[in-house]
């Protein structure tokens, strides 16, 4: 999945003088935004169905998981697990496969959300598949980026709590565990299987059969499913 | 929770001298024991719920989540999270609340996971909480620690596979989601919730009215519940 892009690059003393760069633009990479308090328990089911089946680690993913956070310092989810980033906000690729917005209670603080805006601006512009749940999801709604989508989140209320004069798309607010609309997909809180269903969807990163499969094995259980 | 421990020591070479030595024991440890490529999903729910509720991080929780590794390296969930561990096998305190041992694919391997049997074999002596859960229900089978208690895993099939002479408690498996007895807890890979549950019972973290009410927000969802 990498891809060799070359770019014509002029420098600033040899205008005439066009110098070729080879870039790897990881273009299948899932990036997990992580502020702190993530709620872990909104991404696990998306981010073992892209790399890992059943068995074993997939030897060939279609994509690859990369975690995102303001510094490569460690950040402690809700469960009090360190996770660390893979990337910062600066080093992070300009190209990848989807943005993965996860909730929690650090999108409540300004100093720690605003840094997000223009990385979503940048994805949205590039038409990069947007996943936002729970309070990421209100995140959205709070800085007009669920004005021309059908979506959800945490209730119509939190929405427009979030979101203020901000949010003007009430019409398009949908009430069910996930949407997938444009690109971008939102879910709230609870919806962890039905948010990564649809991701999984969007990135095709399985037969719809396969991901349906997946969904109702974590869904409905083994035991009802076999009893 | 820190208790003070007043422990009395004798040292080898003055035998009639007694040394007064203050240790903190922190009983409402939970550690959750990692090895690579672990299944994350398994657990997200009952740590969040020890240390959060819907509004925040509790500032006052009943017990406190830490995680546990052969290292102090990063482990690798099977979702690509690195995560930092708290404690590595050595330096886990002797007292804890409980001991969650999170399935995944390291379980397979014996090298990594036979290290983990002493940890197993102290904490059943010592009459603490063990919660197993997939492929870690798996790993007490094959080491005979399911051989006294009802329980379940991976199906009837995988705790023979993985038990195989070793494990010779049949009569006593229980083909349902999660099963509590005689403080172990195991469940099949797609039961986090109901693994969550009957660990959260157990340790009284919050009324059973309350754990009930957790467990069905998740199990059933947010627009089911609320539609």
């Amino acid at each position: 999945m990498t891809k060799d892009k070359a770019v014509t690059q002029r420098t600033g003393n040899t205008p005439d003088r066009n110098h070729k760069i080879t870039i790897h633009t990881m273009t299948n990479e899932i990036l997990y935004l992580l502020l702190p308090d993530y709620a872990a328990h909104e991404v696990v089911y998306l981010s073992e169905a892209i790399a890992c089946d059943k068995q074993a680690i997939k030897t060939n993913p279609k994509y690859v998981n990369k975690t995102v956070a303001a510094t490569m310092d460690p950040i402690c989810s809700c469960g009090s697990f360190r996770t660390l980033p893979d990337y910062t906000f600066d080093t992070m690729p300009d190209d990848y496969a989807a943005l993965v917005l996860i909730g929690g209670f650090g999108w409540t603080r300004e100093e720690l959300a605003t840094p997000v805006v223009p990385i979503v601006q940048r994805a949205i512009q590039t038409g990069k598949i947007i996943g936002a749940i729970c309070n990421a999801a209100s995140f959205l709604a709070r800085h007009g980026f669920l004005n021309n989508v059908r979506h959800t989140g945490n209730g119509i209320d939190q929405l427009k709590l979030w979101g203020g004069d901000n949010y003007t798309n009430e019409a398009q607010y949908v009430h069910e565990q996930a949407v997938s609309d444009r690109r971008i997909v939102t879910a709230n809180g609870s919806a962890a299987l039905e948010f990564t269903r649809e991701l999984l969807l969007l990135l095709e990163n399985d037969t719809p059969e396969r991901i349906e499969m997946y969904y109702q094995f974590y869904k409905q259980g083994f035991c009802t499913l076999f009893p």
